[in-house]
């Protein structure tokens, strides 16, 4: 150790910052991230949690990007070293002076002071993408719906909130799609659980059946015990499978149906939340959609991440 | 060490980084800190050399200060704790997203990355602070011209570069004196050296004699050997003198005589100058004020900090 570090060490005051649970998600613009976000800070409570989003590292605003080569997805649009950095010193416990991206504009603002909570949940297109931000990780997720799901959630959010209109957006997918899988999609490989929300395959459900959802498991973690509370809720809410994701690695994958009756996956959450260490009843803010609909899987989903969060056991 | 800290380190790609030489200069406002910092950057050179001021870490803008009780001089009117956070990471040699606080507007705008050179030169209101802060310098330093002076340099800076009005100077800098006192003269006993620019009191020079300066070296870092120096080059220059700070620590007062002939400074420069490790000649940036004259007691202190920072011997 150098003198000067010694230095540094000793003139720090005050007690050891506590270390915050950390959960980073990855995923393509409109993948989702935001609204899964939502449900867990809610079900935290905003005096334990914190979130952030890593997009407020990008480099260049909208107007220099438009002179540059390659897309907001690119690490190089990025300040990744300093996106590591930060994530390093929230996972340790310190805050962060964390740069603004201002989506409605397109441009880079003042910095907000970031405070780490008892959890820290880290949302954008590339937290996973460097080994060291995945280091500051405890739970890694990648939110991978279908390209013509995602494509249209990024239609309707990007026209009626961010003023694009649905040509501009096809034809920004289209320029983005070389990086979207070279630094977006790779990252999928990177992550403890993987979240697809898309219709079950092969089923002819009436079109406003709410959405299903895959969710597949990798043993880099171990996962609530999932066969012992299928044993417990028979139901038609959900079922596991083994079976291999697309890079080849085996994953216990979650097939939870959209079309299940309520009670039953009321059922299946209840058996989740029960092995949390907490006493209060379900949380309401679960599985609440942007428009203030609810899906049954997105609140399994959350569960799931919140029993990662909460040491359930 | 917990396993996540672990994982980060061995999670951490590249060479080690550098340690750069830092040196901290703090004073109050218009108290000659830029102009100091600019002879030392012109003669280090722009790629060995950066600096940053820490101004940059005001919490709050013009406007916002408006209806606070404080002045942008209080520690709580600034992100101390980021600021102490970046000086620790400039000085192991990593780089930093710094805040950028617009002096001509008074508003707080997009951060820029900044990357620690060989040397790194922090100046400000509160670079000196706290303890961890001035754990991270090599060399510190406090720049005290008598107020009267101070004043005079207030007044020209802020009505011709910030829009003020000379009436509303003095009345914010009778606002500020109180803390003044309390946040930024304190620093003062914390520093290695004292620079105070003021005329030789009791003698009767003509109004446009070059201020002098006397510099205060306290014994807590090895400073050039002066006594050595001044064998060398008998001179009207400069003289040192066993006394008292006011804070009652012993220092060696080095008084360097705006009145002497430049080519009996320039000796004495170019003695200290043949102690550093370099060939090349003496630099020709040292001494500049900000409206292009020089200044010979400005030279020598500039060039008894590149003493330090280069590790004269």
């Amino acid at each position: 150790m150098s003198h000067k570090l010694m230095q540094m060490q000793r003139a720090e005051t005050g007690p050891p910052p506590v270390r915050p649970i950390m959960l980073g998600i990855a995923g393509d613009s409109a993948a989702g991230k935001t609204t899964l976000t939502g449900g867990l800070v809610r079900a935290l409570g905003a005096e334990r949690s914190t979130s952030l989003c890593v997009d407020d590292y990008h480099r260049y605003d909208r107007e220099e990007r438009a002179s540059l080569p390659f897309t907001p997805l690119h690490p190089d649009c990025n300040y990744v070293e300093i996106m590591e950095q930060h994530l390093q010193l929230l996972a340790t416990g310190k805050p962060v002076l964390k740069p603004v991206y201002d989506h409605s504009n397109g441009t880079l603002t003042r910095p907000v002071l970031l405070e780490p909570r008892e959890f820290v949940i880290v949302e954008g297109l590339l937290p996973l993408y460097t080994k060291l931000a995945r280091a500051c990780f405890d739970v890694t997720v990648f939110l991978a719906p279908p390209e013509d799901i995602r494509t249209r959630w990024k239609i309707t959010r990007d026209t009626t909130k961010r003023g694009y209109t649905e040509e501009k957006v096809r034809a920004e997918m289209q320029r983005r799609e070389p990086e979207s899988e070279r630094f977006i999609r790779s990252q999928r490989s990177n992550a403890d659980i993987v979240i697809v929300f898309s219709p079950i395959e092969g089923r002819d459900d009436p079109p406003d059946t709410p959405l299903s959802a895959t969710i597949l498991l990798r043993p880099t973690i171990p996962h609530p015990p999932l066969a012992e509370i299928l044993a417990e809720t028979p139901s038609k809410a959900m079922h596991v499978k083994l079976m291999r994701d697309l890079d080849g690695s085996p994953v216990d994958a979650l097939h939870i149906h959209g079309y299940a009756p309520t009670e039953q996956s009321t059922a299946v959450a209840n058996a989740i939340w029960e092995r949390l260490p907490v006493d209060e009843p379900l949380p309401d803010g679960l599985g609440r959609l942007a428009e203030g609909e609810r899906n049954e899987p997105l609140r399994l989903a959350q569960l799931i991440l919140l029993y990662h969060l909460m040491g359930g056991a």
